[in-house]
């Protein structure tokens, strides 16, 4: 018996920056002109049916015009597009379009489209850069700081993935002027849950500007995409691979993703989200850590942010509590959730664990409540 | 617009050991008692048809009997198996078995199941851990080192897949006398491979022993797998992610991933590599890197080997040429190969460049000649 050591120790930099404005598509030409991705002159530009012809097709035109080859991938909106046969028609798009290692991606949508073509980039030749353009505000709150991406399957919501940072991230906020009014409220969700885990006044921010925000005000929507990437910056620059701290992230999801699912995605990301918000600040409240008014102001501003704040009839209870288990930090079986304590804080539990064990029980009490 | 700087710079260690020697899966059990896997208790153990009977059912039966759970995934035995569609089969048992991010894989078997498994570890719940435990010849010359993992689809070799480094590897030689004479060829071909690129004394080593290796002679065999984690070792440590010095290691490969692809998977990965290292060497020689007694060492030493070195009749040579192109090496659309310099080295190119651009003429005619 012999043993052979294989030393990879180095150091990584996946640093980048995000550029929070209006009509940024011109200055993303300008910053591949200037080697944002070194001398790549091939562009996979993958979108979705909703923004293929809003934007995508513009930044296909404008990378034509710069001398670039780029072509378009157009995946059908929504989140059922975020599967691994998805994964597989971009791969294959982009094979019989003769692109090998030397080409980037181009995420060009929400949060569906980043995360899928995140996902392909991750994998494709093995890993090829990518660059998110990002059109709504939930990718701008949730997807845009994080390097998560995944697809869905038929047992398991953002199960399978990678870690993957991008180049660089755009986030126009002049697209959300095209958002149906259900978007950006699903957006808001992520937006809100940041309040809820990390700033009190954030939240307050957030409850007197609404009515700023729904009318695509320049200033509230810059502020509020800063302070997104600002929270969700300053979780997951201490723990990228999701250990410990990051779990935080998951406020709300450990029910909302549940009730993604069991809804068949008739609910949209953020409305599950919202409803996953509502039963997690009850279930801290019947710990203890919240108070009645606690429940109230987050209930409050989830309906002003014209999101659902109740479980709809014709989920199954049943059906949803057991669903709870294919949740990413069950451990041992067990379920584990992130809990508030009141706004702007998140409770720590023994040995740094920032999710606590829950017995079952709670679980199914607080969904036959709602 | 504003910009907002996400840091990521950090050190990652990703080393690990390589255990060769015969019999290593009680050895395995007591590394994973002894933690090399943190406290996971939960093991998918993945394999294919061939191996099942032979090594991966008892790696199961141990680790139960040691008190973790355990489940054996079976795949097709063949090159045939290294599809998405073989990753989903495997992510969807793991999931319909509720594995979530608590679990490790082991793949016991060749270098199919090894690419496979670490790929599916790369994805499931974005990256969990997994341990190579290699019954071939192959795995042990080609598979251990490098972090390379991937699947086929039908338009290309290999060009899905990610980096991932296993937590361990073991060589098991004892299983060596298990294989189909022509596994042991197959994985002569990378074995002979690594002598040609990088170690004239190795390649003679091999000219000379080569009946020992074919009755799996416990010290011949033993030498034979250090060096092979040695040569791969030297190029892999300089270069982890296939930016330059990586591609020598692709000698041979251009001209014989794309004969295993044409071939239809009729031709043993290790028997399309052979004949592409035929091609490969004419093509130095040619080229005047090699003399023509390089080239006869290597079709003798291949044949040695029980290995084909001409390309076979069935095979369309100009839909050949054609596949030359789905080449991960392949850039701006043109073909570039890594060369031989004699026996036991390479050429090194303009600009640290270690594949060269070929014209399409040259690749034919030698294509056509064989």
């Amino acid at each position: 018996m012999s043993s052979f050591r294989v030393d990879l120790k180095k150091v990584v930099d996946d640093s980048y920056d995000i550029e929070i404005g209006y009509n940024l598509a011109d200055k993303l030409i300008e910053d591949i002109k200037a080697g944002l991705v070194g001398k790549i002159k091939k562009f996979a530009v993958v979108t979705d049916s909703n923004v293929k012809d809003l934007y995508a097709e513009n930044i296909c035109k404008l990378l034509k015009d710069s001398g670039y080859t780029a072509n378009l991938i157009t995946i059908e909106a929504g989140e059922k597009s975020k599967t691994r046969q998805t994964k597989e028609f971009v791969e294959d798009t982009m094979l019989a379009l003769e692109y090998r290692r030397d080409c980037c991606i181009i995420a060009v949508g929400g949060g569906v489209v980043t995360d899928l073509a995140g996902f392909v980039a991750g994998t494709y030749g093995r890993g090829i850069p990518f660059i998110n353009y990002a059109t709504t505000l939930l990718a701008a709150a949730d997807a845009s700081v994080g390097g998560k991406t995944a697809v869905d399957t038929p047992l398991a919501t953002n199960l399978i993935g990678l870690f993957n940072q991008p180049e660089k991230v755009y986030l126009d906020i002049a697209t959300w002027k095209t958002l149906p009014e259900e978007q950006i409220s699903s957006g808001l969700a992520e937006t809100i849950k940041h309040g809820c885990l990390a700033d009190k006044e954030f939240f307050d921010y957030l409850t007197a500007n609404m009515d700023k925000i729904f009318a695509v005000d320049e200033e509230a929507c810059m502020h509020i995409a800063e302070k997104n990437c600002n929270v969700k910056y300053q979780v997951v620059m201490k723990d990228e691979k999701e250990s410990g701290l990051r779990e935080v992230l998951n406020l709300g999801h450990t029910v909302g993703r549940a009730i993604e699912t069991v809804s068949d995605y008739k609910l949209l990301h953020g409305q599950a989200v919202a409803i996953g918000l509502v039963a997690e600040v009850m279930m801290a409240k019947k710990l203890g850590y919240c108070s009645d008014d606690d429940v109230k102001a987050v209930v409050s501003l989830l309906k002003s942010a014209k999101l659902p704040t109740e479980i709809p009839d014709y989920i199954d209870r049943e059906v949803l509590v057991k669903k709870l288990y294919t949740d990413k930090k069950v451990k041992n079986g067990k379920l584990r959730f992130v809990l508030q304590k009141g706004i702007g804080d998140i409770m720590v539990f023994e040995n740094e664990q920032y999710a606590k064990e829950i017995p079952e029980e709670l679980a199914r009490e607080i969904i036959m409540e709602m």
